[in-house]
C-alpha cells in the first residue's frame, strides 16, 4: 500500500526518504500558486533559480525574470511573485526564470532524488489529487515554509491534499493537518488572515494575492519539473 | 509585550532564539508526563541524562535509573518511562537518573541558554500556565517530537498551553496548534489514538499510560531544572 507523508519544513527534509517518491512542493503564499497560474495562462516554461544574481543572467538571453525576496519584487526584475501578473495571459508564450525566498529552495532540495516533482497549490488541488490517485508511488508533500520555519498555509494544503487523495498513512504531520483543514475549511481565508505570512503580505497591500492563492480549483492544469524546467503535464 | 512561540521539533531549534527565554520542554508520550508525575509523587530529583551508559553509572552511586529506548525499558534499568510506576509514591524520596529517546535530548539542547527550563505536561498544564502568566519573559515551547519528527501530541500541548496563557503571538505553529486543540479538545484521547507514537505504545500494551498522560490537571506541582536537576518549584 503506497503512503503519503508531509515534511513541514525544508529544515526537516533529511528525516524523510525522497528517493523514488513523487514529491509535491507547496509554497501557497505565493511561489507555487504563481507557478501554477503562470503556466495555466500560457507561460511556456519556468526555470526555478536559487539566487537573484543567477536569475538576472537569464535576462540577456531573452527570458523574463521574476524575483522576490521577503515578499517584495527584487530590483531590476520584470516581475515579483504575484500570481495576478499572469491571470490575463499577458505573459503567454514567455519563458520565465524565477527565484523566491522559499519555494525555489524547496524544489532544489528534492529535484535530484524524487521520481517526479510536482507543484501543489489550492488553485489546482483537485486536478493534482486526481492525477496522483491513479499512481502507486509513495507521495511526499514538502512545505516550503518561511526561512525554514513552519508555515500554516503550506501545512494546511498538505492536510487538504491528503484528504483529497484519501490514502491511509501513519504521518503525524499529515494527521494533524487533515484535522486542521477539516475544522477550518469553511472559513479558510478567515483563518489564514492570521497566518504570519498573510500579515507580511497585508503589510505590502497584497490582500488580493492572498484571496487568489486561497481559491480552490481555479485551474485543471498540473505542473511538473522536467529537465529543471516547470511545465504543464 | 512578551511573546509565546512553539518549536515543533528539536531539529528546528536553531531557528529560534533561546537566550533569555523561559523554555517549556514537552514530551507528552511519555518523558515529560513521567517527570511531572514522579516529582509530584515525592521523588527527590531527576537527573536527565542523554545516553544509557552514562545513566547506568549512577546506579552505583545509589540512584534509581530509568531508561527507555523506542518505547521500551532498557536492559538492566530499574524503571522504564511509565508515569504509572510513580503514582503511588512508591519511589518517594528517591533520586532518579533518567534517559529517554526524545525528552532528555530536548532538555539538553536548551538548558545552557534558557533563562529557565520547565517541564510541560497535560497533567499540570493549568498550574504551569498560571505560574507563567505572572512572568514577563518570552516563552518558547519546545516539542520533543519523535527522533526529530513532528509529534502531534506534543504540538497539541503547545496549542493548549498557549491558549491557557492567553498571550498574543505571531507564531504560525502556535496558531495552528491552538486551532487544532480547539477542534479536538472534547475528544483529545480519541483524536490522539491515531497519533503515531500512541500506536507504538499500543503495540506494547501501554494504553493505560496513554490515558494517564492525557489527563488534564492531575497535579498542581511545577517542575523546573536547577543545576541540571529536575525538581519541584
Amino acid at each position: 500500500m503506497s503512503t503519503i507523508e508531509t515534511c513541514l519544513s525544508p529544515e526537516l527534509i533529511h528525516l524523510h526518504q525522497i528517493k523514488g517518491k513523487i514529491v509535491v512542493v507547496v509554497d501557497i503564499f505565493r511561489a507555487s500558486s504563481t507557478m501554477v497560474t503562470a503556466l495555466a495562462n500560457g507561460v511556456q516554461c519556468i526555470l526555478p533559480v536559487r539566487d537573484l544574481e543567477q536569475c538576472r543572467a537569464y535576462k540577456k538571453e531573452g527570458w523574463k525574470i521574476a524575483g522576490e525576496r521577503n515578499g517584495q519584487q527584487a530590483d531590476g526584475f520584470d516581475l515579483g511573485n504575484s500570481p495576478l501578473a499572469y491571470t490575463n495571459r499577458q505573459l503567454s508564450g514567455e519563458k520565465i526564470a524565477m527565484t523566491t525566498t522559499n519555494g525555489t529552495r524547496a524544489i532544489s532540495l528534492v529535484q535530484n532524488e524524487a521520481s517526479e516533482v510536482l507543484i501543489g497549490a489550492f488553485l489546482n488541488i483537485n486536478a493534482l489529487a486526481n492525477y496522483l490517485k491513479a499512481m502507486n508511488n509513495d507521495i511526499l508533500v514538502v512545505c516550503a515554509g518561511w526561512k525554514g520555519r513552519f508555515n500554516v498555509e503550506d501545512a494546511l494544503f498538505a492536510g487538504a491534499f491528503s484528504m483529497a487523495i484519501g490514502r491511509k498513512h501513519e504521518c503525524d504531520a499529515t494527521l494533524a493537518m487533515e484535522a486542521l483543514f477539516q475544522s477550518s475549511k469553511n472559513n479558510l481565508a478567515g483563518f489564514l488572515q492570521k497566518a504570519s505570512h498573510a500579515k507580511r503580505l497585508q503589510n505590502h497591500h497584497l490582500e488580493k494575492d492572498i484571496d487568489f492563492c486561497l481559491t480552490l480549483n481555479q485551474y485543471d492544469e498540473i505542473v511538473f519539473l522536467q529537465n529543471n524546467l516547470l511545465k504543464l503535464k
